[in-house]
């Protein structure tokens, strides 16, 4: 089956096509094994710039810790995407440390864990919030070289920006048209249909739902809505509780169905000192990156979908 | 330094940064040896379905041949993005064997290969647009595993659909708002200021300019641009041979400085039956491979550019 679709929180289009299917997906074979290697050892590796060790290989900005050992740290990228040389493009450049084990990843990582990314993502996103003309904070992740990371290590980006940038601003105006259609907020729309429906939502929780999208430009995305419209320099200790929960008990799920795969996510919050909540609201992209982007997708900027929504959010769905 | 720079034929933003300029570039250190070992052996594979011996494994739908021998086929895709069984969304998916020899590719393919290649693409174009409903017939490459392709026999792509793709209604948009502002034609402005500034001018012939942007999303691609307004099915020979000497020189300086990277390349024609000449113009990206778009450029959809187009360009320049 052919079909096209519109992604409708960024009106990109995609073709489904649903005679992928047919294959049999990837799941793992010995569910029990894996999880069992899986647990991680806290291994250090010397070389690596981001164990315990080497802190003063980077200039610290802010950490979690526990019994005077650290649990994650916030610190300035040493190749800064952006800096504040130029007035034209400029913003501040952090890492955020995941964990002080080398061979942690989102796959072993547990809930406490994620409460200290999240509790940095927050702080570090009020603290760059605040600098003169920043109108944008963006938080991501890469997991695995194809997705583009270039250290082992368990890291996250935060880059702050003079400008909103394309993708937030196309995002934004959808939220703005479909508000002026409707008077109300796309996402609480997408959250009631989603709940209405039932089969695409993975998870349904006080702050959060997570569902799999009818249409995705990246095939298999799984995307997080938070149900209310704080900031996200506001987020209480009960949303974060609740992410990391999700977090945990997700890229569990997603291990089982297709191992550890390559991934991206993107945390995407509201512009700053913009009052738009009325309209937009914070949400996550988790992006598999299986397979390459190829001359198709750089082409047309339209993107094939081979995975049904349906199918995959019965296989990742938990309470 | 850091710029912000927009892309005068996509309109996409990029942050342009030339700290990592300062790095040795991966010009391949011993020229001569490389040519050498480059030469095709014309090797078959048996296992190939593009290799000779194995034809029966697609339905040919054009070939150039000598003595017999056939040097390029288009042959249907066996697993097509696209096909002819809805009406919201379809179209044919073709690919071209772009050689016979299991070992070939386009840096070390010549100019008769390439003049195959393109008689078969302007064939296939004028075949595909007679079809009822197409809008658009799509031609890309894609070489090496992380650029998208899945085999490795050189082969291209070429996909007719139903609708214009977004990433060509935005290269429209771009240049009708040019022409609405100045009353000219966008590529004929930029083949006249490029050629007036020099420096990020590649090749200029008869028919066609090569130049390095000065803003891509694509850190390193190469454009080229017709200097006719011909349909690109009314290639003529004249049309077909600089094009074919352009693919063999480029990918040829191309390799001296970096070696065989995975590339897309994208041949960007006029939509079908859309009188819109006046406004654009055939043209091909050529986009390096090296490196792998993350979370920052998917969650912004601005892209970090790190090459200086003014060395590159003086890098590959040819008459």
């Amino acid at each position: 089956m052919k079909d096209i679709r519109r992604d409708t929180i960024t009106d990109g289009l995609v073709i489904y096509s649903s005679t992928r299917n047919n294959r049999p997906h990837d799941k793992s074979k010995n569910i029990k094994e894996k999880k069992q290697e899986d647990k991680f050892l806290g291994i250090y590796n010397e070389e690596c710039p981001f164990c315990p060790g080497n802190e003063d290989q980077n200039i610290e900005l802010d950490r979690v810790e526990s019994n005077g050992e650290w649990l994650a740290r916030a610190v300035e990228n040493k190749f800064p995407i952006l800096d504040n040389s130029t007035e034209n493009i400029y913003g501040n450049h952090e890492v955020i440390i995941e964990s002080r084990y080398h061979d942690a990843d989102y796959y072993n990582m547990s809930s406490e864990d994620f409460k200290n990314i999240y509790s940095l993502y927050i702080r570090r996103h009020k603290s760059l919030s605040m600098n003169d003309g920043i109108k944008y904070v963006n938080i991501f992740k890469n997991s695995g070289a194809s997705a583009g990371a270039s250290l082992d290590h368990t890291h996250s980006q935060i880059i702050s920006l003079n400008i909103i940038p394309p993708e937030i601003k196309s995002e934004l105006e959808v939220a703005e048209k479909h508000y002026k259609n409707r008077s109300s907020n796309l996402y609480d729309d997408i959250i009631f249909s989603e709940l209405s429906y039932k089969k695409r939502v993975v998870y349904n929780g006080n702050n959060f739902l997570m569902y799999i999208p009818y249409a995705s430009r990246y095939s298999g995305e799984a995307r997080i809505i938070s149900k209310n419209d704080k900031k996200f320099a506001d987020w209480t200790n009960d949303d974060i509780e609740e992410i990391a929960y999700i977090y945990s008990r997700f890229f569990n799920k997603w291990e089982e169905y297709q191992g550890k795969i390559p991934f991206n996510v993107i945390v995407h919050t509201n512009p700053i000192g913009d009052e738009r909540n009325d309209i937009y609201r914070n949400h996550i992209h988790i992006i598999p990156r299986k397979f390459n982007f190829g001359g198709f997708e750089l082409s047309t900027n339209l993107f094939v979908c081979s995975v049904d929504p349906e199918i995959l959010a019965q296989e990742l769905k938990f309470d």
